[in-house]
């Protein structure tokens, strides 16, 4: 894995860049970063243990793991948010945008539960095959709303063919607490246990992430040694600004406070591991995303992630990026070797517009991309940085969500906000409590009713 | 369709909102606006025609979809950028994320080749029955670089089958010139045209999303004469503070220039729709990301689109919208009513954090919290608008279409920059033909080299 930050600075793009300098100078602060998230990991930062810790629950999760291989063609992944996010960024990246469609597939084919739109749900439970179907249903609280309507619509169809719950159900949960560890002793069903001090979205290196990655034949092994090389690489760096985990947050911080460049957009070259864009948008956006009080002023802050895909979204957001305002911070993303290649012949067209192409590997217009859109933003004078991985497979992986929990825990640090949790939501689903009429919420149902009546008032008919 | 823009106004949110009469104000300026985009109607807005211009075109397109639904089991789309994203956007609003999986599907199964990552394109050819599939190359210019490689890979994998070019594919291109256009006569290929005034992001409309949209059975009369009863809406309203169209982007305009919100979210309650995000992303950055000179002076414009799925985002994003700055405008949309629902019964589970969804229609928790969340924006102070339809069917789709086009074109009017063009993108492009060593693009290759050297000045290697 390589960190290449030459094009944010100064001196490559102009004024828009942070001085060299001011990195270098922060030293000591970065150094005190990182102690302060060493004193807390036992507590607050424990996700950042999960490497070591999950290491002695691999072989429970293998077992269950192949039992399902043998016995299932289906397995299902009923979560939402840090409850399936981090399942389908796996699922990308090492099995690829086609594994159910596949010839060569041996493992289950893998499907996500993530939304309560009845339109896919009706359509999903009516396509399955419910007797060769797994479900894991995951939720840390074990009683979030979506999850817990989709456990419904499961049992309900499940008793419609007069299946056994217990060998179509699989909860992932908190150790004690919930409804679903409550369920998991009547029905019987097996259940794996969500440490209480692992949130959403740091839980992919858990049971939460790890049981369907093993079901879809992962190494999970090798994800989690990625991870552990990672976090021992931190540990030894003595010198804080030659470690990365600890250098992106600062320029991210430092771009976000000196210069108001608010959004930070992840350009990923591939289409499996685009995925982890859309993981990294909740990781950064409900760690960062903070209002506080400070000096009696209400402070709100955030910076907001984007996931694009390269090459295809040179042709949808490449202009924006070059010309637009400078309020974004580009992460160059690729693998320096593609899993899959092959070489181009066309002998059957003979064109100028097409004959540069020919006799190569496929790879390289790809990669050549790479490099000129990152050649192009930096001509634009808007600071970029790139992250190579030698090839998607397992290990990097673990390496590159270990280094990007550990650089959003640094910014969170950076900002003075709490990187692990998220006071906001709890509202929005006490207002959904209120509305769906659920005891003990009937005052949230009245600010609805006042909200309608507001609500109302500005309306326009299309046709 | 129904346009809600009670709550980005200050009398709802507070000083984050804007006055209502800071609306009513601008009838005059609005009006010039509508003037002058029909001015230029039949020539740089020329898309916003397409409603009326196609219809004559539509027995052609039928015609061939009929074909290919009698004799393909398999469709590809072969294009990048607006080529595709038009084509998705249709697919999954009407057919879902889980058509080709569908045990009810009487059409051709539909692949998006969007991408050069050989891994999945390799993928996809090897798991293709190429004997009954056809693929549907999609440029306008004729030599796109990244559909000129999957075109060369596709060849290649006909020619290893001894099947016949013409009969696995259809090309879609400019009416005179381009490679397409030369091979379309060399080959003896079908081929649709795509009027020369017509742009990527702006041809969904075209034979680019109908001919992929007839193959796949959605009913293109009905998308047109919704894209076109929204066309003679906004023509008959005289009041121009009434026309949604003129209003959303008007509201969009204040709140980037007098608020400085640089982003604009697209939160779409329903999992087929929300590719309506995506195409909308290209629309509105290519469209309005523009740099510009004013009296010496360099001007970066640009508002940055992202779309949100509901209600799964609420658990990814929603912390960010709720705490974080006041940089966001927020555009909800939902249907009123879901094509599929169901009853939830439940029997075989009783407690309290699950009764109150029972013996309901599933759709009632999607629907609540889609009032929940806006109510918990609102309470923020963040603004936002909610557009309903009354249920996705085409008609619905074509009025949205048409709506966010011409929504964007007027955005452009106002922010005084050309909403047709994308001057950026070319660059990128050279930049690449240097890099493959393409005739005539050596000292683009020079460039990339001059970027080497600096780039690899900073690099941190990770273990």
């Amino acid at each position: 894995m390589k960190f290449n930050y030459s094009n944010m600075l100064e001196e490559a793009i102009g004024k828009h860049g942070l001085p060299l300098n001011s990195l270098l100078e922060s030293r000591t602060s970065l150094n005190q970063i990182k102690e302060r998230i060493q004193k807390k990991i036992n507590k607050d930062y424990y996700p950042l243990q999960l490497p070591e810790v999950m290491a002695s629950h691999l072989d429970k999760i293998k077992k269950t793991a192949k039992k399902i291989q043998e016995n299932y063609e289906n397995f299902v992944i009923v979560g939402i948010g840090g409850s399936s996010l981090g399942n389908e960024l796996l699922h990308y990246a090492i099995n690829g945008i086609y594994y159910n469609d596949s010839i060569s597939r041996k493992t289950p084919r893998i499907y996500f539960m993530d939304n309560i739109d009845p339109e896919s749900t009706k359509t999903l439970l009516t396509m399955l095959d419910l007797k060769k179907t797994m479900f894991n249903v995951i939720t840390k609280s074990g009683s979030t709303a979506e999850t817990m309507q989709n456990l419904l619509s499961i049992t309900d169809a499940l008793k419609k063919e007069n299946l056994d719950l217990k060998k179509h159900l699989i909860f992932t949960t908190g150790p004690e607490k919930g409804l679903l560890r409550k369920l998991s002793y009547e029905l019987s069903v097996e259940t794996f246990a969500i440490h209480p001090l692992v949130g959403g979205r740091y839980s992919v290196l858990s049971a939460v992430g790890l049981l369907s990655a093993a079901v879809e034949g992962i190494n999970i092994d090798a994800l989690l040694r990625g991870a552990e090389l990672v976090k021992k690489n931190i540990t030894k760096e003595s010198n804080p600004v030659r470690c990365a985990a600890l250098l992106l947050p600062l320029i991210q911080y430092k771009l976000y406070k000196e210069r108001g460049v608010n959004i930070n957009t992840l350009f990923i070259y591939s289409d499996g591991l685009s995925h982890l864009g859309t993981w990294y948008r909740q990781l950064l956006s409900e760690s960062i995303g903070k209002r506080f009080t400070r000096s009696e002023k209400q402070i709100f802050t955030g910076i907001t992630p984007i996931g694009v895909r390269g090459a295809t979204d040179q042709h949808s957001m490449l202009q924006l990026f070059m010309e637009g305002p400078f309020d974004k911070f580009i992460i160059f993303i690729a693998p320096v070797k593609y899993r899959k290649d092959f070489n181009l012949k066309g002998n059957l067209i003979n064109d100028e517009n097409i004959n540069y192409l020919k006799n190569k590997k496929a790879s390289q217009l790809i990669k050549s991309e790479f490099l000129a859109t990152q050649t192009a933003i930096k001509t634009s004078g808007k600071p970029s940085v790139a992250i190579e991985i030698p090839e998607i497979n397992e290990e990097e992986l673990g390496k590159l969500i270990y280094f990007a929990e550990y650089e959003v825990v640094a910014l969170g640090e950076m900002l003075n906000v709490d990187p692990i949790n998220q006071p906001a939501v709890e509202f929005g689903k006490q207002l959904t409590y209120g509305i769906m009429k659920r005891k003990g919420f009937e005052e949230k149902n009245e600010k609805i009713m006042e909200f309608k009546k507001v609500c109302e008032k500005h309306i326009i008919k299309i046709p």
